[in-house]
């Protein structure tokens, strides 16, 4: 492994629309991390109000050389507002201030603002470019990559959004020591998930190497988020609009989404959600006999090293199996009526498909917290 | 010219999202004008309160055959619903039945339906299929081709949206014949406005036969409508996100875009402010030198043939230019500040370009009603 202090580059291959991921130390001063973006233009910064006060100042700074005039503007924090509401605002300021179409957004901050910043730059004038520069792990190692951008709709998670590119994602790994620890968990959800999915390797890693991370060792740090970021690469430079191949990213997700969904969203964290969802997918595969108990027992143990969730929430008392399949009914991997999990056929390797209600059922009951 | 009943075919050339034009009479009917649609999955038909009476049932049946369920919702009608409230009751819609991502969307109506049906397939679970089949003049030549979708915000038209082809466009000729005389002359200012721009000849044959489209004589709405689409089909082939020539395609829309939002949306019909903000392009045209008052005078006695306003809305008693240049300072093709106008430079050529405000002031002072 390179030492943390050099800064690696991961791409994102697709033609006309490819794009670097820039991870190291101290980019948020570094003008040339954002060489990649066209300069010249006027520049808004959308933060949240956690973030902008720790790094908005900071970024505009290296980016006032770059663009005419560099505006910030800080959202209300947490999932509770990804909603329509909240991206307004964002259009709200920018017509109020005469963008116009060359307008760069920079979204600084975790996955939210993210979805929103890029939804919002996908939507406005019918798009103008957008950098992401997550602040936190779940966002440097899976949101700002890829080009998904979203909001929420009170019946779904990310229901309405675009497949939008970034110009650039610049991951500053020395932003990740203001993390809350919870936060942190929840990003190495994300991180653990390319494991089971793509890369046993990773895996083996990441259980040597699990303390250290969340100690926030800027090596393991640097190393983690360039390896999950070379296979969510890997993944999105086939697969960009999710037409297959891209699903299995999504691996512990769709009882993720119904335990967000089912509790309100915000109570659990996106990474602790998928983190329980993880385990309750692997147990399906393990009835579906595609994996043995001790690879089940594995990945619930580090995700519980990780400080994460290995049982799902009770979201009904009366039929809580029955709730959970409702609510993952209306993912949208679903289609025709049946739901669509991703399972793990095998240890390093993902496989999309159905399974019986019944069954499914089951791992519900034997998976949630009593 | 072929005869009104043969169905004409025109192509929009845009690769693997190339899609077919279908222009004649009974395609309402014809079930083969959507065999580019992918079958199976479910439909919904979104309409308005005045459409979806007149068609809707008669299109749910064309389509009973392909799809496994064909729903229908009927939004307001008028371009002040254009706007997130109604487009989220498309989203409402499509979550509350379970429509996954292989649901297509139908967008059947005006310009609004289009605009709305068409941006709510491209943002649903990220991008869903949907077909135009435009019910006015003005979508069938205009709107419904080239995948510009979008809503309004309260400071700006069409500011949120996106670019988003359809799988087809389906323009029935007979629906014209329910269309209100004033709907219609407003169609006839996109037809116009292809002469100026880009085919002189097109524009003698428009005067020869304004009648005639007025009347709704079927062969002459076809000839009309088919070469309105080809000419668009050529633009968008070349452009398709307005990077550089499809700008052309806005002429007259910059003072007409002023017209509608100084008044308040649906005060004047698009195609009325789009008539009226032609002349005021072709004057200021005139005083840049680039083409003389003959064509200025020939262009704006076809516009009072057409049935539509020759001179502009007066916005601000107190200061009429001032309020318009306010306006269209928010206008999407403004770029660093500086508004851009598509101008005629010499009959059946435009160009882009800035002006001076003194000027642009004088024309618009000359060019309202007093």
């Amino acid at each position: 492994m390179t030492s943390a202090s050099s800064t690696r580059r991961v791409t994102i291959a697709l033609g006309e629309r490819s794009y670097p991921i820039w991870i190291g130390q101290q980019l948020l001063q570094a003008p040339s991390a954002f060489d990649a973006v066209p300069a010249g233009a006027d520049a808004l910064i959308v933060s949240n109000s956690v973030v902008a006060p720790l790094y908005a100042d900071r970024l505009a700074r290296t980016l006032a050389a770059r663009h005419r005039r560099v505006r910030q503007l800080a959202l209300p924090d947490g999932e509770q507002h990804k909603d329509w509401p909240t991206l307004n605002l964002i259009f709200d300021d920018l017509l109020a201030h005469g963008a116009d179409r060359k307008t760069v957004l920079y979204a600084l901050g975790g996955g939210v603002v993210g979805d929103m910043t890029g939804f919002a730059a996908a939507c406005y004038m019918r798009g103008v470019p957008f950098v992401q520069v997550p602040t936190t792990l779940l966002a440097q190692v899976d949101s700002s990559v890829g080009g998904k951008t979203a909001i929420n709709h009170p019946l779904g998670k990310n229901m309405v959004g675009a497949f939008y590119q970034p110009q650039a994602v610049v991951c500053d790994l020395d932003v990740l020591g203001t993390l809350p620890a919870r936060e942190l968990s929840a990003g190495l959800a994300e991180v653990i998930k390319y494991g089971p999915i793509a890369d046993m390797a990773f895996f083996d890693w990441i259980e040597a190497h699990v303390d250290a991370l969340r100690a926030c060792d800027p090596a393991a740090l640097a190393h983690a988020v360039e390896r999950s970021c070379q296979i969510k690469a890997e993944v999105v430079g086939q697969d960009e609009r999710e037409a297959g191949l891209r699903a299995i990213l999504n691996f512990g997700h769709t009882f993720g989404h119904a335990i967000e969904a089912g509790l309100g969203y915000g109570a659990w964290l996106h990474g602790e959600g998928v983190a329980a969802g993880m385990v309750m997918a692997a147990e399906l595969s393990r009835e579906l006999g595609l994996v043995d108990a001790a690879f089940v027992q594995r990945l619930s143990a580090l995700i519980a090293r990780a400080g994460l969730p290995k049982r799902g929430a009770v979201l009904d008392a009366a039929d809580n199996a029955g709730r959970y399949l409702q609510l993952m009914r209306v993912d949208k991997k679903t289609e025709g009526g049946a739901i669509r999990f991703v399972l793990i056929d095998g240890p390093g390797r993902a496989v999309v498909r159905a399974a019986p209600d019944a069954l499914v059922r089951q791992v519900i009951d034997r998976c949630c917290r009593q």
